[in-house]
């Protein structure tokens, strides 16, 4: 067996909730997770990282990723870089015709053993479509 | 304006071509190209890291990619960590209803300015689908 590491997630259509699959994957500097968000569901929490920074890469569906105080709407192709310490949530539109299927891919200077966990949550702060 | 960058790539449907995106989003250390391959086309050459991990993620069409000794067939969904050192190039098939559409994320234990550029290739080396 060469160097390297497979899984198979199905097409994105078959996509359901969220997994983190670097452990699968054996990835020792990148982090990714394979998500699907329900139209009208969203973040538990909003998140941010000291050390890692964050691409998000919108691949069906439309709905809002909230960074601190700024919406950027989503669709597919949509791509954010989500620097260090801003805090992140999101969600699928309610009228979306599909959920929204996302990666987030994660790296920082070091391997994500040297980073350690970084992540600070905040269960308490209002997201903007609960306004 | 936030600690954030967006581009809009359009849905995977509408790539063409290859795209290395890590400047247009200000990431510091991930870089990811997004790239579309029709059916019968594949790399130019081979390449390896001897610094970067790759993750590459099939997202439509079908394929392979060769690592080394090995090829490892490719379609919606298949997820591939290529790790240092391992040469790699891939196609897809000729009989693909679809171009392969596919993104390729690579980091290191450092920003990717301190990396460096710690690519090899080899425009001699035969790929397996022109034996």
């Amino acid at each position: 067996m060469g160097n390297y590491t497979t899984i198979e997630t199905g097409a994105p259509s078959a996509w359901d909730g969220k997994s983190f699959v670097e452990g699968d994957l054996a990835l020792e500097n990148l982090g990714m997770s394979v998500n699907t968000t329900a139209p009208g569901e969203g973040s538990a929490f909003w998140h941010r990282h000291a050390r890692l920074e964050e691409l998000y890469i919108f691949l069906d569906g439309h709905g809002e990723l909230a960074i601190d105080d700024e919406v950027v709407a989503v669709e597919p192709g949509t791509m954010v870089k989500v620097g260090l310490d801003a805090w992140r949530a999101l969600r699928c539109s309610p009228d979306s015709a599909v959920p929204l299927r996302w990666l987030c891919v994660r790296a920082g200077a070091d391997t994500l053993a040297g980073v350690g966990r970084d992540a600070e949550l905040d269960r308490e702060r209002p997201f903007p479509w609960s306004a």
